[in-house]
């Protein structure tokens, strides 16, 4: 069974999505540990009632990236697949070379539109009539890697971050499981800035 | 009748939707002109089988843009709304700003994805697996102006330049026509960077 890590620093709605699939059968994996980069957030509750280890590694408690990321390395042992879902941090590149083809993000935009902190918030100065959430493997530069899956969703005249951060929200929670899923099955074939999805074995 | 002269450079393919949706009584408008900046092209002939006055006004032959702007500026007098359609050259800022807020281009992606005369290149060559087509008003920018209508599309790992423009263009001849008929109805309100779309009149 492969052991996934899912890394989290707020509600924990994508941890969720994981944990459903996952009881659900849809997602053939198991979570080994959830990681929190802060105390007390929901996703910690969520890890909590679904009966999984569950850790903060308060970011506030390290002096320096180095110390932090090691701490979190020590909690990695034996995993396969290390799923940031709202991890608000940004990894070192000696962080990401290690989990090279194993570290997975989702983006709230279709990237490359809107990368960064602020994606909604972003789309909306923008005007764009479209938006949406991108599944992608984590390289050096900040939501750059390749590309595993996208969801497009509409965006309305009246939307503020909050309502279109729900409408994309929604589409996250059906493209994560799915793309880990796929991972699962050994269906992810990664050739430069490529991800083909293989067909599924008969 | 609102009167649209469209400028094209190519195959026409848009130009032909267009005139479609005029014939189908979908979009409610008239053409006035068509003018293309290249001699010879199936735009020309498509506005001719559809009984359009149709001129090309050849870049080639004349020394700078502004002597060619001003030949194009010349046939458009009593012109609404003037639409590009596959026109490949860029408009001067004084062109742009005196059709501000009457000027349409359409762009073969999800702006501000791959802006630029390689949009379906660029898009395969990132690895997207969501990519699109944008209406938009043009401004002072380069597929900058703010966004009137946009469609998503799926990005196969198979796909040529051929065959995601080919399906990107299913969509651009349903939302261009769209957008156009929104402008007749006076449904489109610039604010800024956005176009709120207004309700119908009833």
């Amino acid at each position: 069974m492969i052991k996934l890590a899912v890394l989290c620093s707020g509600r924990g709605t994508d941890l969720q999505s994981i944990i459903d699939a996952i009881k659900a059968g849809t997602l053939q994996a198991e979570i080994s540990i959830v990681i929190t980069d802060k105390p007390n957030v929901k996703a910690l509750e969520r890890a909590e009632i679904a009966g999984i280890k569950n850790i903060c590694i308060d970011r506030k408690t390290f002096d320096n990236r180095a110390d932090f990321e090691a701490e979190i390395l020590k909690n990695l042992a034996g995993v396969d697949l290390v799923i940031l879902a709202g991890f608000m941090r940004i990894l070192s590149p000696e962080f990401v070379k290690h989990f090279t083809g194993r570290l997975m993000n989702i983006h709230p935009s279709l990237l490359p539109s809107f990368k960064g902190a602020h994606a909604h918030r972003d789309a909306l100065a923008y005007g764009v009539k479209v938006s949406g959430c991108t599944v992608h493997f984590v390289d050096e530069g900040t939501d750059s890697g390749p590309i595993i899956l996208q969801a497009a969703v509409e965006v309305k005249d009246d939307d503020t971050e909050e309502t279109l951060s729900a409408r994309i929200l929604e589409q996250e929670h059906i493209i994560y499981p799915k793309a880990i899923q796929l991972f699962v099955e050994g269906r992810l074939k990664i050739e430069g800035r490529h991800v083909k999805i293989l067909e599924a074995a008969k």
